[in-house]
């Protein structure tokens, strides 16, 4: 299943920049991504959750690619998040995504009805696959319950694979669960799985994993980058001490806003502060409490971050 | 705040019909709709989470609310289902409903994030009533926190009524329980409060409701217009006693697939059967075991139901 140029490794969960106007500022995010990429970032997925995809319409979507690839960045180094509430939507998303050469479809399950059957979610996954008819498509299922209320099980999840071999890639598992990441990797050996949670990388890369799709690399991909490619426990085991006081202190703060405010202080601009409804940017007192928390974490914009714009 | 031609009553969540493609069939929508009306029905809500409003695409929601005024439909007479998990096609939908002249817009939350806070639901509302400006923009405010996982508060509601009192018109209150209704009932005397569940309709109307949004008006348009319309507390609990059992048969079913299957049964037309993912029709069994139920609720076809078409 794994091909050479398959995404593996450090992918970003990129953030979304807004503009004042409150519009998607591609130029910011053209420039964000070059300098992760400069930092050791493999590639990025565009509108997962820490990106606030589904915040965005289908057109501004649509453009904000368009303008990235247009500023080159290289679209095998772009995940698309293409998951909407409604099919037609995700299947014109995840068509755009493919006829662009992006590595793949980052897809989440119709993530408005609950209590939704192994049936509804195959049925689901189908008529995009077969919605998109492209034989290049690669789909990363996305499974992130604790915010759609639509988990994957294993189940479905083998039952897909079976029925699109080639289409059905991997996983981006962000249930932060360690217990259920393992399942995954142990059940599923021919997918590329993904942790959504850093502090898991090592555990998931030893079990067979190909990476994470993670949020902190925004901020500190320097970091993510030694975390992964560490190949001596001492190490690795500080890496994961930095990063685990910033994941204690991120769990404070609303979590997309916040990793918004840390990317403004990094970055020394106030810009990227800006979060859409109905996520609300961090107020100055929470602002306050997030930045003097990160200097206890031992992470350090000069050696960790991606640096100034 | 309550004007003459406002809506009140009876008005039913209607069941979104597809075509054989799959597609919203909407000529079989606008006769569903007609017979609902010569039914006793004042009203219908297009687009709630029993029309499935959430899985059709944006282009799908408007082409449809087009067809049926063409149809003939009055406009004021429709509510319509205008939330989407991004807000700029809410604004888009909610100001193609006013310009439409319709009765309202039926406005959820954002649904994707969860943990929401008030000032976010504050803003993304505020943002939607900024964003179509028109004053003549009817909100009834959803709220349906089984699903969308985004509850609104009292305190949210009281501030979007006091920042727009000419807009906010009323609460679409699907919630189910009936504590929580009579609460709101008793906050906002101002607001014109619609239950989404049939059992609680007396309830609220004793409590200055102004009347229900619900789906089994789509079954049963007849029986919910004797509901509201009974005068005496006999004739009321008999035709609670009905949907009370009625209530309880589709509880052991995936809900608008049943509506669905019920319907198919009520017309003889399969066509009614088919739902859009991540929805399931109801198999062979369930709908056997459904109608095979529907005998003992003592709902009758003739009686009851708007009648084949």
């Amino acid at each position: 299943m794994t091909d050479a140029g398959t995404p593996r490794g450090v992918w970003c969960a990129a953030l979304t920049p807004l503009s004042p106007g409150g519009g998607i500022d591609t130029p910011r995010l053209a420039a964000h991504v070059k300098r992760l990429f400069a930092a050791g970032v493999d590639g990025i997925a565009l509108f997962g959750t820490t990106g606030e995809g589904q915040s965005f319409a289908l057109r501004e979507r649509r453009a904000a690619l368009d303008a990235l690839l247009a500023a080159g960045i290289e679209p095998r180094r772009v995940l698309v998040g293409t998951g909407c509430a409604a099919l037609p939507e995700t299947i014109e998303l995840t068509g755009h995504a493919v006829g662009c050469g992006c590595a793949g479809a980052l897809v989440l399950p119709p993530f408005f009805f609950k209590e939704v059957s192994d049936d509804g979610v195959f049925a689901s996954y189908a008529r995009v696959v077969d919605g998109v008819g492209d034989d290049s498509l690669r789909v990363y299922l996305y499974h992130i319950p604790q915010v759609t209320g639509v988990p994957l099980s294993a189940d479905v999840v083998a039952r897909l694979a079976a029925a699109y071999p080639r289409v059905i890639a991997g996983i981006k598992d962000s249930s932060c669960d360690l217990g259920h990441e393992q399942a995954f990797l142990r059940r599923f050996p021919n997918l590329d799985i993904f942790v959504g949670f850093e502090l898991h990388l090592p555990a998931a890369i030893a079990a067979g994993g190909v990476g994470t799709i993670c949020g902190i690399a925004n901020l500190y991909p320097r970091t993510l980058r030694r975390l992964f490619d560490a190949r001596d426990d001492a190490a690795r085991q500080g890496e994961l001490a930095r990063i685990g006081r910033l994941v204690a202190l991120l769990d404070r703060h609303s979590l997309m806003p916040a990793f918004k405010a840390i990317q403004a202080a990094l970055t020394a601009d106030e810009g990227w502060l800006a979060v859409r409804e109905p996520l609300v940017a961090l107020d100055a007192a929470g602002r306050r409490a997030l930045l003097d928390g990160l200097a206890a974490t031992g992470l350090d914009a000069a050696r960790d971050a991606a640096g100034p714009y």
